[in-house]
């Protein structure tokens, strides 16, 4: 089958019918919804630079599973190479959509799971990796997007699953019917998930004997009976409903949902863990490695539209000249460019698993991330100062239409003759989504807890640092035994 | 005069009738409407304070120009301790109200038109001083709210007022009349002007000779005729509008607005300098100076409250105990009590001016503000990673109180037992206000450009900082000629 | 007595006939030794201030305890102004000596000293607080050098004194005699103490019931028999040996020494605690607190110094004009200026003690130290930014000496025409020491260390914040029961 | 010819009779001498690693040029991987020896003249490439150590080299004789020269026209006629000359010489560059983003040792369980890996130059080398946090072996039992070279300085990013024209 346009994505999307509850009501065609355009408009992106001529040898790659070209944003990474152009491609959506284009998790889930089924079916002679790549062939024929599912709620951070009040609190197995599973229990902050065909549904965190109700990997159609979403909210959300789309800043956007399985029903052939307890830490970890890497891709895509906004408002500004005002542009590429390296870096120095797909460097994909919980925001910091106070005081569309207020407005906030106010507007509002509304969700709140938070990329570093190693070397060197 | 409560204040202040452009409606009464009400209930914190019995003695001080008792927002400083404890003060209603209260910019104009009228007088022959003594002592028995409007809308950064293509791009005094000057241009980053009964204008820089009509200081009611408002938008600003308060956060806040002078006339006795450019640095150095003080004491309340909300959400996450955890709220008290330290160095080393009233170590002044555009960007961050991603996908107040969608919400946000689901989602709005809402726009985006954007504390502080005499001691230290 | 001059204090420290073990030797005279001389004219220049009249009215302060004219090293405070006044004589002889003038820790230890023995007294029916004022007393008439002596080697961190293999590792009562004490065990890092006349011993931490033996407060001449001092080595010391002093970089400098208590009796009358557990603890947080306060004027001072020579040489490379150069100066002063600031609040804010010396903010002075742990490490680097990679490449004095080789060297060394190269050199060779060599030692591993390391301020940081407040506050704000 | 032992090499470069000034003493035999000896020791290192069968695979290439087994030290890189393979053995190197092993340089030097040449003789019809390729191969079949000369003296930093006083002031051509040029000038901080058989003098900026005379790149004997070594000091450089070697840290080192051109000959076949102004910047422009690229690597290997250090001492301090020591160690790991991840990432995107060796990212390399300006000052830091105070405070081994001094020195320098304190001391020793002994200025101050001060990798950084292309993104996105 031939690769989507973005085009035809949406109508795929529309055909499922999904719903949600969004700010106290049911959500009609959420395509049509104003809060929902702006994200599907950011995954059609991904589709759309598929048939780019500029972007589609990025984009387009053979299939290893059945050699038709594919969407590289379905495809099982044959080489440290395509590991590479895989942090290219998503920074190339990051720089066009200034925000998540959320098709990353679903990749980042099927690249973990292919490799860990790999493994499990060796150890416990299960037949999950065949499950796994049938399902996921048909995927990357039909181009669909995957959204990969793995917060739990996690109730009382101070007790194991099996020992919360509500079992659900992490999501389970909580019956066994002919044929298949019974799933229950709820994923929190999912991005995509709306704009989603399918999920995969991983767990949260290592599981121990006795938990192995809560070790359960799956894929469930984001139409399936029984799964709810429930919107979350973003700084500054419903200005995407405003008559005029200028105070939005962006015409992309996210979206988050919190998404509830009630009882739902797997067939066995969409179940690739289950009970398997000593691979659902693999699975965590491969799954969380990865997607730290997509970050040095993603949020250094964001970056560059934070960078030339900013280096744009300098100039309509008049300010563009001014070396403090350079300075602060050298300094926000120089961060920007060092999340990129460590993107690079991990995927240059990844290697092949034994199902054949290659891994990232599992240490520096974390240092990748824990930069991207800090970078982002002094390049957010940076911006504010060189765009200017206006970004916390100017005034709405709406104001500018008026015909009493409006010129006022054209009169006092004229700057650089060369620009017409309305165009510093734009960028203004730009700005403010990214540092302070619904655009610093992804770009500063989501670097922060995407893929796990700090803590859990520091866990890592101090894990795959071989300390030993470094110590055995100074030993060496002053003659110690 | 007694003192006001909050209650006399809110009713004084919806009598002057004042409208504003504010999302392309004019307003009607502006007490009653839900974008301005909780930024007037921040003003009116300031009132009840100097009721309090906990807080009288820190709000109530005597005047030094009517020997009333006074609020001390309205106080000329005549000590250092003075000074200090405006900055405890400014504290104590930043951690009340987490956000801007709007009430420093005033005084800091007060303190400064005061010492600078003093010594114009005295080089010119003027009699800005008595008129200026005769107005704010009305000030102080009336106990209201000044604004001091400085930031015009400066056009074309690389020309001089008198340059550039509109003359009104600097305020000026355009026309005058028998008994007074008429005055045309903008103020732009107003934050309590709605709030305020009168203003306080000044020049926005040093002007020179040939710029004499941009050299106007004087005081205006904000209910003149000619004066209009244009409200500036926040991030999120619209919740304040919606049914349910959950979502708003912090049930303060600030505002902004642009507002436009519009041949405005402005009897003698209100005038304080009118040409004199020989003291516009000096008048805009030293408000800025003390407005770089006020920052080391209002953003550290803000700081305490972001705290306080960190260590709560901690507790409701249930990981309160964690090292991490209580390293990073250590991290943000030592960054918070950085600036407060300044704010209080700076107070503690003021001296008097000829005019007899106290002014902050300039210096010191200027680099308690220079931490302002850096630190809070770090509570924040912190804040951020302590709270947990919640803060970018937590679904709305109005699916809350939804009878379908409730209930999950609550079965699935459940955390520590001892709080409530709701508890936690209003601490996690209040953090959310404060690092990706309406409440940054005070917190950061204030942090950075109130007082000055920090390119400004730089000069200042090369300025202020006598590295020829440490030069000097290094060169007599080692001998050298 | 009359205030003794710097030669007088040279000479009286020479009458006291000190040896120590010095690189393999014991020393002969330690006036006229090479590596101590630098040490010894740090100290002199704390008692020739007190004569200059530039300086005498902020060294010189009518002492409390016997009404005569004492230098304020000996001081105890008096008022918050007293505190401030610390300081700021902290900071001049930081600047004019660029190096560790060894007096506080003494004044800090009596400060402490004053009010704990006082509070021992109140409750425990001990007379500790007169002895030390008739001590003390003594110390400011003579106008002494008095080191304070609190860290303990402490042997294996994961033990309580009593549980050592050596009960050494914490200094102790080791016996007691007719009239007195015998103390055994050892103090490690005493920077001043070949220097001093008298020594204060302090217990190292908290004790506990049962180690009472550990829980000792004292005075010992620094030529008590059984004493013992083994010199500390810093980077390039051997530098003072050399013929030409130009390598030194600086002409003061700091040292420190291992010293040893042998069985050394203390009568009666100098000892100050001696079993009381539970005030060990009270005094070790006060006296840590002042000496963190300390840090907010000594290292200052040496910043002060790294500035000039740092704004110096970039004159002298003839690149003082470039922005960048000007900018890196004014972050070196910010960073500088927020360390003063907190040492100035932490003064300010200070309180009087039952005994009615006043005492820091706990809170703040604790802050203060723990930005001496950061910025200098800053300011260092700057200065070697600006400095250029002569610092680690210049040739040596005595190849400049040399006449084949000096020539080529002050050929190819010339920069701006306006400066000989040999003053160049000079400059180089001081901020080489502060950044590299002897200084180093100083002004970074001692501001990481001295008076506790980061940790501990940041536990203390954790203790006085009042985070329950802040807490309860949010609570009250939201209205949350 | 086969790859050169370690002791191979130094017998080789004895047989140079290099001689210096130093320390006011022309030097005798060079490899005899303590202050040169670990500086050999460290670059034999690099010999040694090509025949360990350990790590022999990463050392030893085939050449491009001769077909014979090279060490890489030599190489010209073919390929991406042969990039990557250059960092990792860097690194390696850095790890294994804790300084500077002054190899990189001249390999850096000979990959950008290759490509230089190459594209020089294309416009101007000179025939420097195949005198390169001629000279190179020699170098590599004979395996020598080639250091790379630019830095030239600079003099007035306001004037360009034909308006200074002193034309020497930037190395030149002074003169032309049949078959060659004499040239004369100085190049300073020569890091690996004393140990090198062959110098490639460079041109240290871009040359304009009317400069064709400082527009040189030739190659000269490291013991040709008319040229003069002058020693550069380093901190603690004499305690390499003292009995015991504990005091030194580090057995390995490096070193640094002013090295003058006296009229100096140099034959045409060793000319690479000669007046053509117009490859001179392309010539200094590469040299410098390779040597950006190879502190990616060696910086790390430093790094290395000082990580292992700290968690060694750690251990021996018995603190090496505590969370914070934990956490200061992964975040040094974390800074560490976050330098590597550039030298990674700018190597794994470099790409063939006309002349076919492979050229790294300039952008990331510049990235790269400004994160080496700054992660090792925090590393050094944090090094200095967790080690403690006897970093700055710890007798001497002089002491230690005194037959007084040394049992009190084992006895209170005792800590965790399972370490003897001779051990510890040499860890400590270790530190103290790397933070503020002579190991600061290869881990420090070279880091700052070599390869260019951070205002170059800035200037590059903006001229490299391709912020137009940004700013184009953007105005599409926003739809602004």
């Amino acid at each position: 089958m031939a690769l989507k346009t973005g085009k035809q994505y949406l109508e795929s999307v529309a055909d499922l019918k999904l719903e949600a509850h969004m700010l106290g009501r049911k959500s009609g065609d959420l395509g049509e919804h104003g809060l929902v355009q702006p994200s599907q408009k950011a995954v059609a992106f991904t589709f759309d630079a598929a048939h780019d001529p500029a972007t589609r040898d990025l984009f387009c790659v053979e299939s290893s599973l059945c050699k038709a070209e594919i969407n590289r944003f379905t495809h099982l990474h044959q080489s440290a190479e395509d590991l590479v152009n895989k942090v290219k491609m998503q920074r190339y959506c990051g720089a066009g959509t200034a925000c998540c284009f959320q098709r990353c998790v679903g990749l980042d889930a099927a690249n973990a799971i292919y490799s860990t089924t790999f493994e499990c079916d060796q150890k416990h002679g299960t037949d999950y990796h065949q499950r796994f790549k049938d399902y996921w062939s048909w995927i990357q024929q039909n181009d669909l997007v995957v959204d990969g599912a793995m917060t739990d709620p996690k109730g009382d951070r101070g007790k194991r699953p099996k020992d919360q009040v509500d079992p659900d609190l992490f999501l389970r197995v909580k019956e066994r019917r002919p044929g298949g599973v019974v799933i229950s229990g709820a994923k929190l902050h999912q991005t995509g998930m709306l704009n989603s065909h399918e999920i995969l549904v991983m767990p949260t965190l290592t599981m121990r004997p006795g938990e192995e109700a809560w070790a359960v990997c799956c894929a469930v159609p984001t139409n399936a009976e029984g799964v709810r979403y429930i919107y979350g909210r973003q700084a500054s959300d419903t200005r995407k409903l405003e008559a005029d789309p200028l105070d939005v800043g962006n015409p992309f956007g996210g979206q988050e949902v919190m998404t509830v399985f009630e009882d739902v029903f797997v067939p066995d052939e969409r179940v690739f863990l289950d009970g398997e307890v000593d691979f659902s830490g693999t699975l965590v970890e491969r799954f969380a490695s990865y997607h730290r890497q997509s970050y040095g891709g993603c949020k250094v895509g964001v970056g560059d539209a934070l960078i030339g906004a900013t280096a744009l408002i300098a100039q309509m500004n008049g300010v563009a000249g001014a070396s403090h005002i350079k300075d602060k542009i050298v300094e926000m590429i120089h961060l920007n460019e060092t999340i990129f390296s460590c993107g690079i870096a991990c995927s240059a120095t990844g290697e092949a698993t034994a199902a054949g797909n290659y891994l990232v460097n599992l240490l520096l994909a974390n240092v990748c991330k824990l930069n991207v919980t800090r970078f982002p925001y002094e390049l957010a910091r940076l911006a504010t100062d060189v765009a200017g106070g206006l970004l916390g005081t100017m005034p709405s569309a709406a104001d500018l239409n008026d015909p009493v207020a409006g010129p006022y407005i054209k009169k006092y906030l004229a700057a650089n003759p060369d620009f017409p106010v309305v165009d510093r507007m734009k960028v203004l509002r730009l700005i403010e989504n990214l540092v302070a509304g619904a655009g610093a969700v992804g770009y500063l709140i989501e670097s922060m807890h995407g893929a796990g938070p700090p803590t859990a990329q520091r866990i890592m570093i101090g894990r795959q640092a071989d300390l030993e190693q470094k110590v055995a070397r100074v030993k060496n060197m002053l003659g110690l035994v």
